[in-house]
């Protein structure tokens, strides 16, 4: 059988096609880096009309990424899909609570999600640079310690997936005036999520 | 803010939603319960037109599972995203060699994607049950070494994403008499391949 056996060339020739097919956008260059990760992650070009970038969020997450900062994420998943070198070369640390076993007792007792629990063991620790995938329940939570003066939050990626609770905890984090990307609506998930973090560190090192 | 913060809840009222709004099918119960959980993981109802199960697909897999056997997949998301606790219940145990020392050193000796040489390894081992949520190298090499004789491939879970070669790679091995589960076209990836895994365990086991 034919086909291309070498990994850029995939990368590069479908970054090719999604350009051609997507049409018409105002997205400036760095935008257009993130937008076309998140394209070439889903197969999907819904995400180019529902993935929100607020202005001055690229330089926002790029400044807290090049302190080499710590990265609280809702999933397993999405911080298995974030790139592990581009993470080390930005001297950058992923960290997921919601299997911890202190975040499965307290949520167990208290009647909520793990990832309710995780956030908050996140918040107490000080993390600025929020990731989700996954859980609407966990950027419910995060705009309510906000809202409390709880939370220093410096930089989120609201991508919750989902029919219940996804869109809203995604409009409820975005009247927050905070350096921000959202993927609205049910569509997001962790590998968009994973996908959209390794687009904002490519902006600011060198991937290999 | 008012929300829903029991996670079974939630689940259950995202299940209903998907089931209100798929409209008509003719999906049996087992097909269905595998086709709304990707529904659930991409909030994409496309998925419901481009999920091929095969007949006799869900029986294969199930007894397999039951068995007690290593799975092979081609990306740690995919991996991550599968229930650990159904996988240890049922005594499976998954595995993905992308990352491997052996294989990438293999790969960029031959020029060749580190999916392949993974395949490649895995099909050395003896591996049945295959699993592909990224890599349409990984699922042409399968092919390939299932053509030369040299793989036993009991299950094909079909599921590579994008626009280079994953549409092709999935018509392919769909022309191989195996029992298969494919995502037909472009899209699909590694949560959707995590997710029909994981119905298919709920199939065979108590998930709690």
């Amino acid at each position: 059988m034919d086909y291309i056996k070498k990994p850029m060339g995939i990368e590069v020739k479908s970054f090719e096609i999604i350009g051609e097919e997507m049409g018409p956008h105002s997205f400036n260059e760095r935008e257009l880096s993130i937008i076309k990760r998140v394209i070439h992650t889903t197969a999907d070009f819904e995400y180019k009309d529902i993935t929100y970038i607020r202005e001055g969020a690229i330089d926002a997450a790029g400044n807290l990424l090049k302190q080499g900062i710590k990265i609280y994420t809702d999933t397993k998943m999405a911080m298995s899909g974030m790139n592990k070198r581009a993470l080390e070369k930005l001297g950058c640390e992923v960290v997921c609570y919601v299997s911890d076993e202190d975040v499965t007792i307290d949520a167990k007792k208290r009647g909520i999600t793990r990832s309710m629990a995780g956030v908050e063991k996140a918040v107490e620790e000080g993390i600025q640079f929020y990731v989700f995938g996954n859980a609407p329940t966990a950027l419910f939570r995060l705009k309510e310690l906000m809202l409390e003066g709880k939370a220093d939050v410096k930089f989120v990626l609201g991508a919750p997936i989902g029919f219940v609770g996804a869109a809203e905890s995604k409009e409820e984090i975005e009247k927050m005036d905070i350096p921000m990307i959202t993927v609205r609506g049910r569509k997001g998930g962790s590998t968009v999520a994973a996908s959209i973090v390794n687009a904002l560190m490519y902006l600011n090192v060198d991937r290999n």
